[in-house]
Order: structure tokens, then sequence, then C-alpha cells
């Protein structure tokens, strides 16, 4: 048929693709008269269409093999579909009342056709730029993120099924190349892809290539896998060398330290552009950037962003509204969201305690004190992990190669630089000084008094 | 030929052998009439032929499919002859002074010729036994470990060279999975396999069992690496996959948590019989275990089996020789063992800190106060590595599957008791309390106040 081979679709072209995929021409009722196409993609790496008419409706994403936001200059595999496809079936199946349904999915194409997430659903940073509260989110984001992180990790899998999964997900190494060098390098260093609030933010962005400890913290962070990512690569090569395929293989194979510490399958990218949102909804989107890594890594994205959309609230206070009482709920909502996740994460946990999970052998690990020992600290790491991880995806998107709407939609530069600089500042401390937090409250403690 | 297939091979099958290999036969001018021929394997795995005769000698290192010290009943694979040989080769390039040369290596036999280390070398262990000292042990296992851990580091390489070369070890994962479960599963559990002096230890050992903090420790030991363990499974998994192999190759992968922080290529066994001494001569030998692990794991080995031949030193003491002016020269060795090292390994670091290594990039590790705080950081960390894994290994040598002539060579039970006891306590201190020792003299002051 017509799409034997990769090419990128346009609106035409689309219909056409439509028409010979049933599994999508019967949810608009096989009706092209009155068909409603946009491309709505506004996200960094792919293109997204919305499909409509009075029969039904589904959306459509499609990706390019380069990085939609820099260009083709910059080139990223369309395999990346793959994985989104991957963890949209996987996440659906362990929470299908925060993930939308997948309809269809080709691999040739690079194409996705899922639910259409119908208005009044909009991309959660725009309802935080907007000062919309949402009351469920942080109850639907620990119910999220508990049950996807829990499930998919060996506090519940053996380690063959845990093999099995973790190997699904370790070709997806150049979306996780990227963010380790968007995310733990090029805003330490001089890059040409970095940019910042100048003049206003010059300064800042010259002290942060500059601060030893900052630096010492992002080395730890990211030498938690720096050390077992060779091993990664080394594995997948060593099969290779072993079926005599090697120098095929080899250039294709990339350096990514943080797939190696597969202590569940996140998200990868879990900011506040993620997700749509409801007063009564949340669907999860875009996990793109999925494979097996640390549970910090999502929680901290989630919880980053959100310091982030409470640090940009001054930027967008009127006469109308001084925006205080919705700084307020960003910070319960912060609270609630850790407070709320590590309860479900542990109850999840003392659950399956006696499951099949060989995180913590029973045989070992046979009473309730060293269980409560084992857990304390595993939640306590878990929870300085998400600050490390937070503080440094707010770091990146003041000075790195990607922005957020938060700020950008701050039309006074002077005004956008001085919100930027109080989040910079607080990501610095955060980052330093995490492992002195002893629980969230701390944080929002911290939080306050920046500000003051 | 006739050695087209595996067979174990006893001393006349052996002469056949060599006499069909001229690398080996020309070691002894081809003069088969009057050859020594004599076994003299003693360590836990393979059989050792020592042959000789008046033209020459070398020493056969032959592996067979099972555990040699457990017998048929527990399988090994004899592949580790191979590792055994890379590893040799490997070292012997970075270190040719303490490694000896081999000859000849037969993957088909699992069979290695090398040199014969001749008299007085002795195995360093039954050299502490005897009460023997060493001068130069210190500077020479300094000397070995610093250059072989350094130059197979990402300090001193590029990661492509690394992964290629971390490839070629990972196969070893049996070995690795072997020293998981002696090392760090069943001295804290109930198994066939442990044994301990009876009854005077039966408490030790069932407190062992129940000591929370302790398992607790150990859990951390093991989850730097467990967490990742699965995607090194995962990813041979995931090649093999691709390559539509999955299934064939499934059962044959085993779990290994800590191949997979790929530090370095360790000895994996560096313990006080894995060297043959003399005054002069300190030649490393038996590296079936290697792998890329984590650098503290060889050191911790060597630093507990010299802590484990000091807590012994009572046991050998008689009226000719009380071995207190022998337990000084022990003290003195570890603490200049790890002194020695530090020195030599952060001066390779230094002088090497410009070149191709990219664990720390110099883009960003730009100036001499970071570069100093992260090498800081760096060797803090291995030296609390390399207590916890010592910590660990004395603890498995006195209530797990393979216990030391250091003890074992000591006929009053209630004599070898006391001294494996107050080796045990002091092994449960160290792993617990480790981070709170900022340096190797507080070590040796512990040891010391443990006595007293």
């Amino acid at each position: 048929m017509a799409f034997s081979e990769f090419r990128p679709l346009h609106d035409n072209s689309l219909i056409d693709y439509i028409k010979s995929v049933p599994a999508l021409s019967s949810k608009i009722g096989n009706d092209f008269d009155n068909l409603f196409v946009k491309e709505v993609g506004d996200g960094n790496l792919n293109f997204v269409f919305i499909v409509l008419n009075s029969a039904g409706s589904f959306v459509i994403i499609h990706a390019l093999p380069y990085v939609r936001s820099i260009g083709e200059s910059w080139a990223m595999t369309k395999e990346r579909s793959y994985f989104e496809w991957l963890a949209l079936k996987e996440k659906g199946r362990l929470c299908p009342e925060h993930v939308p349904e997948v309809y269809h999915f080709d691999r040739t194409m690079s194409l996705i056709g899922m639910r259409y997430l119908e208005p009044p659903h909009i991309i959660l940073r725009k309802g935080l730029v907007a000062g919309i509260e949402y009351p469920l989110l942080a109850e639907h984001m620990a119910d999220f993120m508990a049950k996807t992180l829990f499930f998919t990790s060996l506090l519940f899998r053996t380690t063959s099924e845990h093999k099995r999964d973790v190997a699904e997900y370790c070709g997806n190494v150049e979306l996780c190349r990227l963010t380790e060098q968007v995310v733990f390098s090029d805003p330490y260093k001089v890059s040409e892809y970095n940019r910042w609030t100048s003049p206003y933010l010059d300064h800042d962005a010259e002290a942060l290539r500059e601060d030893n400890l900052l630096k010492l913290e992002v080395a730890e962070l990211k030498s938690k896998y720096y050390d077992q990512h060779s091993s990664f690569i080394a594995v997948c090569a060593a099969a290779i060398v072993v079926l005599g395929f090697f120098l095929l293989y080899y250039k294709s194979i990339h350096f990514c330290s943080f797939c190696e510490r597969a202590q569940a399958l996140i998200h990868g990218d879990l900011h506040t552009s993620s997700m749509m949102v409801t007063h009564e909804s949340t669907q999860v989107i875009d996990p793109e950037f999925a494979f097996y890594g640390p549970m910090g890594y999502d929680i901290g994205a989630f919880l980053g962003n959100l310091i982030l959309a409470y640090c940009s609230q001054d930027g967008h206070a009127d006469q109308k509204n001084d925006r205080k009482a919705y700084k307020e709920w960003i910070l319960k909502t912060i609270e609630d969201t850790w407070n709320l996740f590590q309860h479900k994460f542990t109850a999840l946990w003392d659950e399956h305690r006696n499951g099949a999970g060989e995180a913590y052998l029973p045989a070992i690990y046979n009473n309730p004190e060293v269980q409560l020992l084992v857990q304390k600290k595993y939640m306590t790491d878990l929870f300085h992990d998400s600050l490390g991880f937070g503080a440094a995806k707010m770091i990146r998107r003041i000075v790195g190669v990607a922005h957020v709407e938060d700020f950008e939609s701050i039309a006074d530069a002077a005004k956008r630089a001085t919100c930027e600089k109080r989040a910079l500042d607080l990501a610095k401390t955060i980052l330093k000084e995490r492992r002195k937090f002893e629980g969230i409250a701390e944080i929002v403690s911290a939080i306050r008094k920046h500000e003051s």
C-alpha cells in the first residue's frame, strides 16, 4: 500500500493514511466529508493532529526524525514513537484512570492514533499560567506515580520479569542521551544551545558555570548512573559481539549513563506540559522519553515544574488577580503530591511485601523492624533523589536550551528575569542542600523563605 | 588433533597435550624424559599443574566445569578460564612487575599455560600464617591496584574504549553471581552452605542473621548495584531479542547485580591467597572473577584479608614467637597499602587530568578547586566502599561457605573461635560505622581498640 515506507504526513496525505486504517477511520464513522483536521503540536519533538467530526475523534502523534523545536539540524530517531507507544500501553494498563487510550500504532510511519482529550482538557502548564486550580491534581498524580513506579520496580517484580521489560526500553538510549546533555551537562558549561533572559541573567548563567559545589552535586546526580553507563552500552555491544555484529551496531550504540539505574519504568519527561487536565480529570501524555530509570527523575520533574509555576506567578499577577491565593494552592499541591505519593507507594509495598518482588529477599529482610528500616531508608533516598533531579530540571529550564511557558509568557523581560532568578537561586539551594530536607513541608518553607 | 573437544586432563593426558603445543613444550626444551609434573591446586575452583625439568618450567591452570572445593554438585562454567586469561593479559600489560607472564591459552580445553612462580614464592596467606614479613608488599599491592584500577576506569578511558572493554567481561556473570550469593546473601540467611566453628560461634552466626542494622548496610552495598542489575541482564537480552535469539539465550542469562557498577576492571577475588610473594617479589594470580566492577571490592578484599590475618595471629603464637611484632607489621602494611594506593592513584589522575578520560568533562570541571573537591569526594567514597566490601568479605569467611587458612590452621577450636569472634565483631563495627572513618589510621586504631 501507499504507506509501506516512512514519509512525513501533512493534512492531505494524513487523510489518505487514515482512510487506509480501519482502526482510525471507524472512529470517525468512515465519514471524510466534514472532517476537521488541525496540527496542534506545541511540544519540543512531535507533530500532533486533532482529527474529528460529528461521529467521533482521535489524535495522531507523528514523529519526524529530528527535534521539532530545533529543526532538522538536531537529528532525533523517530523510533522514539515506538517507545512512546510501549509506555502508553504499559502505563495505561497500570493506571487507566490517568492515561489516554491508544487506538493504533504504525512503527513504519512513527505514528500513534489515540484518544482525543476533548475540551475543557488543556495542558496543565497553560492552566497554571492562567491561574486555574485543579483540586484533584495532587491526588491523581500521586496515584499515577505510585502505581506506574511501584509495579514496574523490583519491589513488585521478579528479576526475570524485570529484565525482560527493561530490555524492551533499552533501545531508547538516544532520548536518554539528549536528556543527559541538556539536563546534566549543557547548563554547567558554555554551549551553543544555552540561552537565558539576557542581559539580566548573564551574571547568573556565568555564576552557575563557576559554582563548584553545585557542579559537585550535579556530578553526584549524574555519577549515580555514570559509573554504570558503560556496562549498559557494553552489554548491548557484548551480546552483539557474541553474535558477530559488533561493527555493524557499534555506531548506533549511544552513551546513556542513566539508563543504568533501572529502578522502574519512568515517564522520563514528567513536567507540567506532559499532562492534560480538567477539574475532574488528569491525563498523562507524551511518554516518549520512557525508560527504566530512577523514580526520583519523574517525581522531581513534576515537583520542580510546580515550583517553576509558583515562581512565575508574580509575573502574571495584575490588578484583577494578585495570584496570592493561587500561589498558596500551588504550595499545597506540592506538599500533597509528595505526601500522597509516599502514602500510596508504601501502602502498595506493604500490601505486596510477601509477593514475588526480589529487591529485598524475604529470607533476609524477615522481621518488621528491618522492613521498616529498609522502607524508611528507601523513601528518604527517593525523596532526596527527587529534590536533586527536580532542582536540576528547574535550572536547565532557565539557562538551558528548552524554556517553559510559565516564564516565556511574561512579556516584560525585567519582570521575567526577576521571577527566573528567584527560581534559579531556589533550585541551587535545593540541589546543594537536598540531603538536609527531612520532609516536603521543609521544602515549602524554603520556597516561602526564599521570597521574603 | 586429539584435543579438539574438552576433557579433563590428568598427568598422562596432560603430557600428551603439552607435546601438542609448541608454546609449552619449547619451555621445557621439548624434553619429556625427566619431566616433573605435580598438581598443586589448593584454591576453590581450578586444577593447577607445575611442569618443570632442567630446561625450564611453566604452570598449567585447568578449569573443570564445577567448583572444585565443593564438587560436581556445584556446577561452574569452565568459561571462567577465558576471563582469567583476558584479565592476566590486560593486568600484565598495565602492571607487568606484579603479574606473571602468560605463554598459552586454549579456550576449548579451558587451559592456561603461564610462568611458574619458582620458590621461594609462596601464597601470601601461607606466609602470613607462618609469620613472615614482606617489606615491599604494601608498596607492590598499592602499585598493582592503582595502575590496574585507574587505567581501566573512565578517569582515563573514553566511553567508547570503556564500553568495548566492559563488553568483553560481561559474559563472566556466573562468577559474579556466585560472589553475590556467598558474600552478600548466604551469610545473612539460613543456607545449607554456611558453616562456622560450632558450637562456639552458633550464637554469633544467629545474631548476624538477626542484626537489622547490619542487614540494612549489606542491602546498601548490594543495592548500589541491585537497582541496576536488571538493565545489565536486560540489555544482553535486548540485543539478543533484537537479533531474534531471545529464547535461545534467555536461560543462560544470569543475575549479576554488581557487574553493573563498571567502575574499573577489578580482579574480583583479591584476597591474600591470590598473590604469591617473596621478600622482593609480589605476583598477583587467579583473576578468574575479573569483571568491570567497583574498585572498592578489590581494595577491600586485600585489606579485609590482612585484618583476618591480624586477628588470627594470637592463634599461631607460641613460646618461640608471641607474634606481637608481626601483628604490628600487619597493621603497618594495612595503613601503608591504603596511603600508598591513594597517593599513587591520585597522582595518576592528576597526571592524566587533561587526557581522554570522560568521567568528569574538563569543560565543566575546569578549575583546581572543583577538581580538588571532586577528587576528594571520589577518594572518600572509594575508601568507604573499600571498608564496606572488606568487612563483608571478612564476615563471609567466618560464617559462610569458604573459610580461610589463617583460622582453619588453628587446631584448637576454642582458640580459633576466639580469634574468629574478634574478627567478626570488628567486621560488623566497620561495616556499620564505615562512613565515620576518615582515614586508614582510624581503622588501625579501631583494630587495636578491639583487642584491649
